[in-house]
């Protein structure tokens, strides 16, 4: 319980809220990959363009955790606070690119749940950043995203269970699993960043 | 090295060996499942049950460290050890989900090794449990942990040349292959709760 | 901004610089898989060997910490860092036994391009640990070793890629995607290496 003197650096804040915005623009450019009539080539472009500008805002936040003599939280959770949202890019990012790669044509219809619960943690994700600074309101934030996530992992079960129903053969399923996987894994990572929020509140209050 | 009063709070201990009880519940469950005979769809519903019931202790932990002025140890320790424990659990279902889901018939022989792994795994986990109080008699604990999650791992790639061998067609090893991977992952969840524990014990030391 | 009265002791400079020079004799140890006319059995029993010396070195960090009053950095740190080594050896470890227990007789020709990677990498970790000392010149290796991280992840694509190009058959293709995983999770390994020590680098600064 030592003694706290930490003025609010309120740029930080404005950088999570950033780096939160990407996973929505990502997320979004995950839904136009699942309509028909898209040029993937080019979802796949602008999804490298916004992972390229989240690296941007990690590094930012880096260089600002660095340079900063009193940080608003600890210098390690900030960090790994980054590093999370950053995963979650990744994994959204990894499964476009898996769908150009394996030049697969049409998804399983599930994929469009786990999107939409992506979506959805996108948009939570960017609304909690903000609050961050007054530590309120994030209860019901780290809450939703566990009981997406739960929702999430039913979808890619079920998935699972079709993809080996007969329908496809080995070398498809191979295909389709990693793209519904590193969907899941987006979700997840989505759940490790309320994870370290929660950590962080019940570590400052 | 900074001084310590740390009045001991038992219930972080008893909820502890609790949480570690659950895993010897779903160890069990994996067993059942590998005798002929059984329901699987009712040992699928008890193991849901046991993860419901793991997921009430895990809850019971956060809620006690955030409404708890000294604890026994790091809250965040406490946080990571809670997570690890839980994340076991996790495992262990997901692996009779797949059998259930993949309508998987017979198993490679080699499960039951692992499964037998995993039974010694929550046994020694759940006599550890209490001794986090007095921090002694650890070390042989996470040193076991470790040499059953080697001798774990050795099960694990023999299984996974049989599963090579010609025997199966290739949707089958993709089958058998998730759900022995499941079975991997809960001793390895086993052994980060064991380095867990390793880490407190050198801090608190 | 606590007081650090932290005398140096060198010796855990030492065994890191161990630890990461098992790491190129198991990098070289790839190389030497690769190049034809090699007897597989005999490089994985030296791989073998290098992963007891890297346990060894592991065990001989963690005891030194248990036993040590004052450490150069926090206890946690050292742990962190001696087995994210560690887990870089056991990956590359992994890699040389799949192709061994999936009786593997030719290799997609990228492999080459992740190994080389990793040969790039065991050096620079080789090199950047005894810079712990002074924690001077660490950030160009952190940075290197990114850009070493995405290149390889770009050659593990594009033989992802080749791989269902049509070439393989489905158990082909299962069994040489573990052994690329294996090689990718390596160099992914070596980026959480480089993270930490960037970590560990940002608390003492």
């Amino acid at each position: 319980m030592r003694f706290k003197f930490r003025p609010v650096d309120g740029s930080f804040y404005d950088l999570f809220s950033e780096a939160a915005q990407h996973l929505v623009v990502g997320a979004g450019l995950l839904g136009e990959m699942l309509s028909e009539g898209n040029s993937r080539a080019e979802i796949a472009q602008r999804m490298r363009e916004a992972e390229h500008a989240a690296d941007e805002t990690t590094h930012s936040i880096v260089r600002r955790v660095n340079s900063t003599f009193v940080t608003p939280f600890d210098r390690e959770d900030i960090y790994s606070l980054a590093s999370a949202l950053d995963d979650v890019m990744d994994e959204m990012d990894e499964a476009v690119d898996l769908v150009l790669l394996y030049e697969i044509t049409s998804l399983p219809p599930e994929t469009a749940e786990q999107v939409e619960v992506l979506q959805r943690c996108a948009e939570l994700t960017a609304e909690a950043m903000p609050r961050l600074e007054s530590m309120k309101g994030l209860e019901e934030y780290w809450i939703e995203i566990n009981r997406l996530e739960n929702a999430g992992d039913k979808s890619y079960r079920r998935m699972l269970a079709n993809l080996f129903s007969g329908e496809y053969d080995a070398l498809q399923v191979l295909k389709l699993k990693d793209v519904v996987e590193a969907l899941e894994s987006a979700i997840d990572a989505f759940e490790t960043v309320a994870n370290i929020v929660e950590q962080i509140s019940v570590k400052e209050s």
